[in-house]
């Protein structure tokens, strides 16, 4: 199905893409038992390499990993030789000559997973779990595979569903795989952004742009919030916390201008009270615990189409 | 037995917390043999959630869990998203949503156990790994398990055993937690502290106060000292370390004191040659050493009632 | 075959290096497949007590006792009540009584593993993973496996294999632990390095010494360069980074001067640039990702000849 990396969502057809999904929905079914437990990647070896702390995705890889029977390695590369120096490549090699099946890489760089697939440094499956600001692709297939779930559970695709991304969409990764998976399914995507927290280029992607929130909230399917990251208010990004949250955050007020079936989403880890208030965050409208929840099934998915080799069934 | 959390031993009845000690026995014999591991709680998830340090703790809840055949997930909150400002409650219910059975949480708050599991937020069972200066429950267990595999292995209960607990009461979960166990379970406890370590209302608790040492030493059956937290000295609770020592610690001198049939112990970890002695750790009445691997056992028992559902044949 | 303990080369006879070599390339072959793993150490405990950050060798040893079903506990004493005063005495016994059966041990102090094998604290088998700048006996057992793998695959040992080891030999564990075994199996070493990078007493040693890496490099069989800890440039063992490299670097034009067979080692990881060039490390006669792989098989080996107990058919 899919080769044997995921990199980004644009190497995904749609077809590869739905066959995932699919996957998915058959993995999580099969592991509601009180037994969450497959013998799929038994004698397989994961390891989680990295390079930035994001203990959320770390564990939701590695309890995936787990439920496959895989060993789970974790590799923190603080601290480590690599931050002593060594590089990128030799941390591969090493990983590949101890027999990882599969290398999970989160890194600070753009490019990063790319760089360590196409490099020929090692034969192991590289997934990308967020580099730099360019992807997050099994974010992105969570979130596709939560929107499915919610509006177009009987449906093909994502067709005609209309899906805000409010936010820092300038270095958000996660906005940027949605982009790319949600069009390609067929949903019409509209960023929502002050100018200054949408990338160069935004006029050439697929989507329609807004500066105004309370403009778009009315006949969305999805509104996704993004995560603010706090470190950014120095660089003056926006005025103020308090302005940002006024001007683009959901609030009551916002949340109660929502169409009855629209539902909230945000990737985690949540500012409450900042991009998102406490009552839209724990709204029946939100299905934010059912993103972490679809997490674990989507990343079981991939492992085993990486990893696995036998089909589950799936008709592709 | 118990009910689906273990947050205070003052939820535990007697017959509760006696019938948790006979299935810790058991499963201590069971995994006495070369082959430690029991298929019990194959295809759980336990999670370590960690907001403090504390290796000692997190390592015994880990092998207990492993002898179990659970996947374990270790999770330190330092340097994750919730050191980044996110909730306890979205951490709790990320936790959930990976599929957690269970979550070992250690917090400096005391109640965050309590909170976590009365919140509504998560179905998981939550254990008390220690919280604030409240509780420490299974260290309490192991605690009540080691006088009674040591002093009272053929009797019902406790009767009867006059215990010393030495030291810094006020900032101590341990204390606080054995003060309610033991009582409960027959013991009569003395604690012995400077007035400056003794919490305010202590007149209220089911104890005798000494502040003087040497006038219990001699007719005790269980003499239990207690950490002191070096940090805390700054905070001028007592003068000096010497001076504690030589008021309040464990030395040769009281060590010959005590009876032929008394027994040393401590919470781990030691400041040698301050609340203890060297030669006290080490002489033939310490039962530390039981204390931790019973403190094993004890975590198994847990992890078995609360998510096992099984009974080993305890007769309840 | 080996005692209870792997704490130095010099406890090994050549007869039991030969076979823990002759063990590790049955355990590679037989974990070549696509399921790498066997049940041998089913319900045992390997701890990893690493005292110094050393995410490769914990790895490999953690990789190693997954292979074999054994549960690894991780326990970095960085942040634990070690750093908080405990005793190493109070920790391995700690250790014990929670169960482990081996404890892999890498410490920043000279004899520690000696030290806590010889203490009859524990009876848990223990495995020097590097102490100070004494040993590391598992990185010897992988560098005089690598060499017979490419030299001597045919041969009962490493006889007349001349090896030169270039660098600091001064604070090296890997210099020491290799001298030991490479010249008990028969392999004649020299050692290259300023005056200043060799320890004193090294004449007593069974190698020759030389400053002068170009004089030896034509005739050797094995070159294997040692990592610069780039920290201690600071005491001035050697002028600067540049003037080291000219002079004991490893770089195209000495890499040219090898003979055909020649293989070039590094116990990583690599300062590439510095000790060793990038075209050097990964120049068909480099067998650096050879070392890692071997690293597992031999960990493997030791493990389960240290806890497995039964023998794999080795005729010894």
């Amino acid at each position: 199905m899919i080769s044997s990396h995921l990199l980004s969502v644009a190497d995904l057809s749609k077809d590869e893409a739905l066959a995932l999904l699919a996957t998915s929905k058959e993995l999580a079914a099969i592991t509601e038992g009180p037994n969450k437990k497959l013998p799929t990647l038994r004698g397989k070896t994961v390891v989680n390499l990295f390079f930035e702390d994001s203990t959320r995705t770390r564990i939701s890889f590695e309890t995936a990993a787990k439920r496959l029977s895989a060993d789970v390695i974790n590799f923190s590369a603080k601290g480590s030789s690599v931050s002593k120096g060594e590089s990128l490549k030799d941390t591969a090699q090493t990983l590949q000559a101890m027999g990882a099946d599969a290398v999970v890489i989160r890194h600070g760089s753009s490019g990063a997973a790319k760089r360590l697939a196409d490099s020929g440094w090692i034969q192991a499956s590289v997934i990308n779990a967020g580099d730099g600001t360019h992807e997050h692709p099994t974010q992105a297939l969570l979130d596709a595979f939560t929107i499915k779930q919610h509006l177009k559970s009987n449906d093909p695709d994502l067709s005609g569903v209309k899906v805000l991304i409010v936010g820092d969409i300038l270095h958000s990764r996660v906005a940027r795989s949605n982009v790319i998976l949600l069009t390609k399914l067929g949903a019409k995507v509209v960023l929502v952004a002050p100018p200054t927290l949408l990338p160069v280029g935004v006029e050439n992607w697929p989507v329609k742009i807004s500066y105004d929130l309370d403009s778009q909230i009315e006949d969305c399917d999805v509104i996704m919030m993004l995560r603010i990251q706090l470190e950014r208010m120095a660089d003056s990004y926006f005025p103020t916390e308090r302005e940002y949250s006024r001007r683009y955050g959901l609030n009551a007020s916002r949340l109660s201008r929502l169409a009855k079936t629209t539902i909230v989403m945000h990737p985690g880890p949540m500012n409450r009270g900042l991009e998102i208030s406490a009552e839209s965050a724990d709204d029946l409208k939100s299905v934010i615990i059912d993103q972490v929840k679809n997490g674990v099934a989507i990343r079981m998915a991939v492992l085993y189409e990486l990893l696995g080799g036998v089909q589950l069934g799936v008709d592709k």
